[in-house]
């Protein structure tokens, strides 16, 4: 196996986030359930976005902050994803290659416009995010490059892309050049909802694709349909794979097998917008395992990188996490 | 004279902020003066990007800061400038009626991007701005209908609208328009630099076409080329107009003719990003001075309002500013 370019080469839905404050009446009005992520098309995204105080504007999506996280904490990354030929696709390309992360899928020359996350940030910091996927439905297997894929020691994908059939044939086609390369795999569940829409899918990549798997409390307790943490934990354990379970202000717990390892969460002073918190949990794990250091390590990293990233509005590092590790 | 529809009409260059971190030495690699306002063209603009760090893009423009000032402030603001129908030119749109500002220019459908503005804020908190106009440049007299700029109290233009000939043009209108229904007009020096090449037209402007003049220490003190900055006062009083004088840490003074109002500075946790300080001052100021309130209450409002916007990053209001008067 020759030597990796790049540490983690990450997969998602590419796009840019709006992001606004908003009471909690105004979700009501609009008539959407907080803290979730809402897959809208355009006439809803522009009707939310009409609904929408003044936004700021800045790249985003789930695995495209884990690699902004990576690049921040001095990793090598690289990105997977698809944007249009358009100024917010000029935002996202600009904003990860600005960092040293690779992306270097082709833009679509027509079709939807780059992707966006109307992002509604209430004052108790939580965060209601309405996906429009624009562009980045386009993603396909003819935008895997199984040499690019086998050059990374783990392939990390978001759980998200699983919403669309090409997006999902290119994730398996890279699943396969990971491990037929000798790299590892990685997913995030992504989001309870997501959970609930596949499953039995996510239950088969589990147990037959996976290596580290990332899921929030709900998340787990989604996918073995169970009523309590501890016993999506006891399922969690049978799987034998590095199954890392973050829990918000209670911290993380990393299961492999019987090995368990629990990381407080990180103190932080205000909570501002919890926004790329698991995005960026995912990067500090990630960080410390391709670089080979113990699980509990490699947790605690995580909570260090999502601390500074909910100290602020925004999913990606407004700080280099490298100063803090 | 009918009763005024809005409380400030503004006028000045529409773009889209593009912020980031800078260190000081990337200033250097990138020939650039710190702290200034630099006019630059479409491939100075690419290369200035390519050299930065991930940005947030947020609405800018310093008239357009000032107006959506006016309406957190709770003030009725309408505003004239010019984007294209792309997605900065959206964006721009979105957060000035969002909040209630009238925006009816017609969007250029060709012709260059919608403006932006590339800002590097330094480890000082001070801001370094390189503007690419773009759309901005196209605004005309055909763009100034003068019944709706009768419609406001005061007409307020930013100095930096003196680039363009069509655009000075468009704002001579507007002042005639103005004064010929009883209303008040304004303008701000803007820059240092920008004084420097129109210091005649501005001079003419104060004494012939002018009601209220904003200016910081340094414009003011290029303005009639004198060394201290209690020497432009005198030249300042001479004029007999509201003369807005800012200076930074050091608060304001507010003279006319002999009357002189000073004022502090609000006290500021932490300066984080000093963009949008003179703007947002305007818009406290007229906000008091349209409703008839004393000179130097007018300074204190315009004081708190730039305390806000300094206190974090980005030129427009991190909160309803309504709430902090």
């Amino acid at each position: 196996m020759t030597a990796a370019v790049y540490d983690v080469l990450g997969m998602g839905n590419a796009m840019v986030d709006v992001i606004a404050h908003a009471q909690e009446s105004r979700l009501d009005e609009l008539g959407i359930v907080k803290g979730a992520m809402h897959l809208i098309d355009e006439d809803r995204a522009v009707e939310i976005y009409a609904g929408m105080g003044p936004g700021i504007e800045m790249s985003g999506g789930s695995a495209g902050n884990t690699m902004a996280g990576i690049a921040s904490l001095g990793g090598r990354g690289a990105f997977i994803g698809k944007v249009r030929d358009d100024q917010l696709g000029d935002v996202f390309a600009h904003d990860l290659r600005s960092i040293g992360v690779s992306f270097e899928v082709p833009r679509a020359t027509s079709g939807p416009a780059t992707g966006r996350c109307l992002i509604l940030v209430s004052p108790d910091a939580q965060r209601t995010m309405n996906t429009y996927l624009g562009a980045g439905r386009g993603l396909s297997p003819e935008d895997i490059d199984p040499g690019y894929v086998a050059s990374a020691s783990v392939v990390y994908v978001e759980g998200y892309l699983w919403d669309t059939d090409a997006a999902k044939a290119a994730v398996l086609k890279a699943f396969e050049a990971a491990h037929a390369a000798g790299r590892l795999t990685s997913l995030t569940l992504s989001d309870p909802f997501c959970v609930d829409r596949f499953r039995g899918e996510f239950r088969d990549l589990v147990t037959n694709h996976l290596d580290i798997v990332f899921a929030n409390e709900a998340e787990i307790m989604s996918l073995y349909e169970v009523e309590t943490f501890e016993a999506a934990v006891e399922h969690a354990r049978r799987e034998g794979k590095v199954m890392v379970l973050t829990r918000s202000e209670k911290g993380s717990v990393v299961v492999r097998g019987d090995e368990t390892y629990s990381v407080e969460a990180e103190p932080v002073h205000r909570v501002v917008d919890t926004t790329g918190a698991g995005d960026l949990y995912a990067s500090g794990f990630l960080y410390g395992f391709t670089r080979g250091m113990p699980l509990g390590e490699c947790a605690r990293l995580g909570g260090v990188a999502a601390a500074e990233v909910i100290s602020h509005v925004g999913a990606r590092p407004g700080v280099l996490l490298s100063t803090l590790v």
